[in-house]
């Protein structure tokens, strides 16, 4: 089987990982931790992380086969924060996913403390001692810092094989240890974002500082991380982020702009469309840089520029999610440009990179634009006026600034020059363009919306993992 | 790589068909028409047609590979036609769907003699040149049935690679042979289904007789074929299909009756959820067997029977498409039971079909239910109400009679029998069966309503096709 020679050398390595002591079948962070060589440029050397904040990766074993690596991840704020989250939109929701959305509510987004997160076992379709269980466990972080008597304050997340219930005592006995070990150095930083990875084949960590416009003397601190989405699992895929800052954000301001940048980042990636019961992004900011809180719904420039940051630093996050999507070869971007209309523009981007024939041409190195066409004309929920044929444009565009490769111009096909696509389908990465001219108003002007996904392709290395042979 | 014995052999005997003088990226009718032994089953040996159709199948060359099978299609009725199709949703429509369409809305559905059809080439993406291209074929076989002066009679369809004209002056020059070699014997529908065909690894025929509750002791004949569907195409899919009867049918009624058979059969297989540009499903009555015409709305007792036959023989026809999708193992029914509403448990079926991590679980026979549960938690556009997660239980149904096997009940799950599992999945067949328990209604009586889907796997040798090496 003709395999490229640069997709089987990422495959290999990945497949490695995955497959040391059997662990293929299995739904806990890789016991063999070693990171393919083609990953280690994804993993920071050090980091800028916000104030007041600490974490611990521990190991607990919540999978018995797990008896070595972190798999318990504790990320506290010295004083209160404003929290905010984004939950699936799975009518299965998990029981972490009910509880942290219930001291969410009660709480009003504020007085936050912490997020506690276990891999290796996803706490969801297992009714109301799934509850009591995940209940527990921010109750018991609450404790460790002292909060007992309060209304909970720790917000909880799951992720691994659903169906079965958590070994709770076990995990409770090491939420202490999980307390005891906060840290703020690059390390912990680290180690905690490795304890959320399931089959993850590195752990996605960022940190990023900026500056906000009422204060351009003050430097504040992001840190995120996130593990792998969608059909990245053999049993059911979560995506789950954590995001820290110190600057000073009300609760409804962090609110709308975690929406936002979730929107366009974490919600425009796709490794294969499909959504679990565990996904989630939390957001807390405590404030500790010091500053005048930014607000909402009045836009001030601070918003404005921390909606800017938030977004881009979101968008960097999810792409490392796809990077490791299971089995890709390829890290693709497609961008639906001068649409009429945002909402259906994204919906197009959705269905671009959802596509398996899509997915697959890009696979095999195709510069096959009429399934991409294909997929622009039956997305469902365009609005009227948005697609129209003979204003259609599609292109790839390669990433070392050379210029576009025109495969459709209006409707119109181009005598596509083969040659020179080969050797941007030979990178591992790639941007289509689709242009829509702006649909039925075009003539008025151009301008219109833009929608950007971001996903990889379909391999048979993706198959061979989530066939999950019994063999 | 440990592709199961039975899998093994079915592919290999397609990719053998296909890969015959390197035809693999190339869009005709396979040079070598050897059928796999393991489809031979599908190919009727004889058939009852409809009275007073004629039909033939003639090389033309389309692709100028293509030195000797036959590519165009011609179906014509001794006397004038009710018609009705149903098209594409796609945006960008193909020359032949606009043509069609058109034609169909000026006679208003009445007086339609034939149906023209070529492969390798699809006439799609080709501007004015192909809308000339489409009308002239429909013109040629009009002139040879002596009937230039009127309005077209001949519905259109082509298949094939897009964004390339049609070689018309070669189709028109064999138009009067298709014409003058139109024949109603057995040999002549088999040849016609195959020319049909671009990637299919074998024709697409079937045939049935029924009676009508008005006139028992009359016989009626209804024959149809089809080609293959979405993902079994290395640049586009295509799915078309004509329908021939010789029942008195009125056309209001056989658009009615068309619809309906289309949204339980054609609209409810799944190969791989793309749509293409010249998606086409068109039948046409010709009365020729005598009797009182089958009205609407005025539903008698003949238009429900004509209804149920109608609905059950498409349904088999479009299974037939199934079965041929590109490298599949697994021929898999899911039935969405029990729901209030029949629309959103048509959504569900039709989601659980396309998730790419169920269709690799089947291929890897893996009785992973999760996948299936997180498929009907995420289907977009379900009405409020319908799925309820503690009322909702999955099961597989083996086809040879024995219980079902139960993999989750009213949302908590079974402990599952992985023997059973493994037995039941072993066979080609499995029935997947999603109990919504009449959702939030369920109280009130769990009658409700049902939608059924077919699909098969996604396999390595799906992503072998479609990644279509260029090495």
């Amino acid at each position: 089987m003709a395999i490229p020679a640069q997709s089987a050398a990422t495959t290999t390595m990945a497949t490695f990982t995955r497959m040391v002591k059997g662990q293929v079948r299995h739904y806990s962070a890789p016991l063999d931790m070693a990171i393919p060589a083609s990953k280690q440029k994804y993993i920071p050397s050090s980091g800028s992380y916000p104030k007041g904040f600490s974490v611990s990766g521990t190991h607990v074993g919540v999978k018995a086969s797990n008896t070595k690596f972190p798999d318990l991840a504790l990320i506290s704020s010295e004083t209160p924060c404003s929290a905010a989250a984004v939950f699936t939109t799975n009518k299965f929701q998990a029981a972490p996913v009910q509880v942290s959305r219930k001291i969410l509510q009660t709480r009003q987004g504020q007085g936050i403390r912490s997020v506690v997160i276990n891999s290796g076992c996803a706490n969801a379709v297992t009714g109301k001692g799934g509850l009591e269980d995940a209940t527990n466990m921010g109750a018991k972080v609450d404790e460790c810092h002292g909060l007992s008597g309060e209304e909970p304050s720790t917000l909880v997340m799951s992720t691994g094989v659903i169906g079965q219930r958590l070994p709770i005592s076990k995990i409770l006995a090491k939420i202490p240890t999980a307390h005891s070990t906060l840290s703020s150095t690059h390390d912990a930083w680290l180690s905690t974002a490795r304890a959320i990875c399931t089959t993850d084949t590195f752990p996605k960590l960022l940190s990023t500082t900026f500056t906000l416009p009422s204060s351009p003397g003050r430097t504040y601190n992001l840190a995120g991380m996130t593990k792998g989405a969608g059909m990245i699992h053999p049993n059911m895929a979560t995506l789950l982020g954590v995001l820290c800052t110190d600057a000073p954000i009300t609760a409804p301001a962090l609110s709308a702009l975690l929406k936002h940048a979730v929107s366009r980042s974490f919600n425009a990636i796709s490794v294969d469309g499909d959504t679990s019961t565990n996904d989630t992004i939390a957001i807390l900011a405590n404030g500790a840089a010091g500053g005048a809180p930014i607000t909402h719904p009045n836009r001030s420039d601070d918003y404005t520029a921390m909606q800017a940051v938030l977004t881009d630093f979101t968008q960097r996050l999810s792409q490392l999610v796809v990077r490791d999507g299971e089995g890709a070869t390829k890290f693709v971007t497609v961008r639906v440009q001068n649409s009429p209309c945002y909402d259906s523009a994204k919906l197009i981007a959705s269905t671009i990179a959802r596509s398996p024939l899509v997915k697959t041409a890009l696979y095999g190195r195709d510069a096959n634009w009429g399934r991409i066409l294909c997929a622009v004309g039956y997305t469902q929920g365009v609005k009227d006026g948005v697609v129209v044929p003979d204003r259609t444009s599609v292109s790839f565009r390669p990433l070392d600034g050379s210029p576009e490769l025109k495969l459709l111009v209006n409707g119109e096909p181009e005598q596509v020059d083969e040659a020179r696509a080969a050797v941007i389908l030979q990178e591992e990465d790639l941007e289509i363009v689709v242009d829509l001219g702006g649909g039925e108003q075009g003539d008025k002007g151009r301008g219109g919306e833009e929608a950007v996904y971001w996903f990889c392709d379909f391999s048979h290395e993706y198959v061979t993992i989530n066939g999950d042979y019994r063999t």
